[in-house]
């Protein structure tokens, strides 16, 4: 299930629901000991005699590591079934969309006998706070995770008449430059740590190129300008 | 608000807790005398005592005439804002991405003053009930609203690893066709009227191109097939 993007009043009904009914809640972290964003937002929905299971995801991308992982926390969730327990699996935003869930899913028992709850995504809520529409009437929307590829700034630029870049913090500075290129330094909105105390919104390119962007950051980007 | 793609369960708690206190809800319906959906998946959560007041946006590209609509619809809300009511907007999906309230936000006496409240998309409940994945890793994902313009099926099946084709019923005939010829055949998924008692769910070609399509449709094509 998706718990949505940050803010604990975000998750649905049903999320909120599910997560007070369960046996066991297991949540994927991306270090041994560090705490993991989906539980803190679930937190307080999950019930009192809920156990609850982080599952280390190391973000690395060796495939061999990652697959091994998977299906480790896929060997785990499908004993915890087996013993009868109902167990959510919560992600952040919704779990059809970049999540750790659709990596490991394929390695469960019975994937199909998963119920999947939808979530809201990360980028909703920033075109939210931002108040920048991310797409109307006939317009594209294009999604682009950006990661560490210098090579997608370009091809994500020419994509779409709105361009959502997700995971910018690594080339932040060579996305100001590509901005400014084009013309689009004030056709763009960067919204981090939405719907929590860390909340911050730009539209400034030197805060862009300058400072370190957080790991949760959205940047939107409106080829037709920000009225 | 967003009230999510058509399950009451879908709504966040937020938009549920903001329903259920608000003195008047404002709903868009696209003819008079019509029902309309966005009212159906809320209407559970308002409040007794609260006005319900549908407003009439005819879906007609004709520009003169819609923006004498979304002029009118905000200066109604005005008013009530101005008899100091509490009033809720409410859209199908998020209030961001292709909904009335973008257009109509821009004529609000204040349109900073609202709070604007993100919802689930319709293509993440398609996705969790077809458990189709939208995008994983570093792919990316292109939204597109096909409408009745025929040139942009090459283009949207050309844009990302991944599409979301939203509004396919005019045009799932021709959809078809481009399919067959590009060997997408077994690469999408067609998902109707999700989350309602009226779900269809359907990866057969001829589903597409033979029978009429609910206006309320998704489409996803996955490029890399569908596992």
């Amino acid at each position: 299930m998706g718990v949505g993007p940050g803010d604990p009043e975000l998750l649905t009904l049903k999320a909120a629901r599910v997560l007070s009914q369960v046996d066991a809640v297991v949540c994927p972290s991306s270090a041994k000991g560090k705490s993991s964003f989906a539980l803190e937002i679930a937190r307080i929905h999950i019930g009192k005699d809920a156990q609850i299971i982080e599952m280390t995801f190391p973000m690395e991308y060796e495939e061999g590591l990652m697959e091994s992982c998977w299906r480790e926390c896929a060997s785990g969730i499908d004993k915890l079934l087996e013993q009868g327990m109902d167990v959510a699996f919560i992600t952040l935003g919704d779990p059809m969309l970049y999540s750790t869930y659709i990596n490991m899913m394929g390695y469960l028992g019975e994937p199909g006998a998963a119920e999947i709850i939808p979530g809201v995504n990360s980028f909703s809520l920033a075109a939210a706070r931002t108040r920048v529409p991310l797409a109307m009437g006939e317009q594209t929307l294009s999604i682009v995770p950006l990661g560490k590829n210098e090579n997608r700034i370009e091809c994500a630029l020419e994509s779409a008449d709105n361009i959502v870049i997700m995971k910018p913090s690594a080339l932040s500075g060579q996305l100001a430059r590509e901005f400014s290129s084009r013309g689009l330094e004030g056709s763009f909105v960067l919204a981090s740590m939405c719907g929590t105390q860390s909340e911050e919104i730009s539209r400034d390119i030197e805060r862009l190129s300058a400072k370190r962007v957080p790991y949760l950051s959205t940047i939107i980007v409106k080829k037709g300008g920000i009225k």
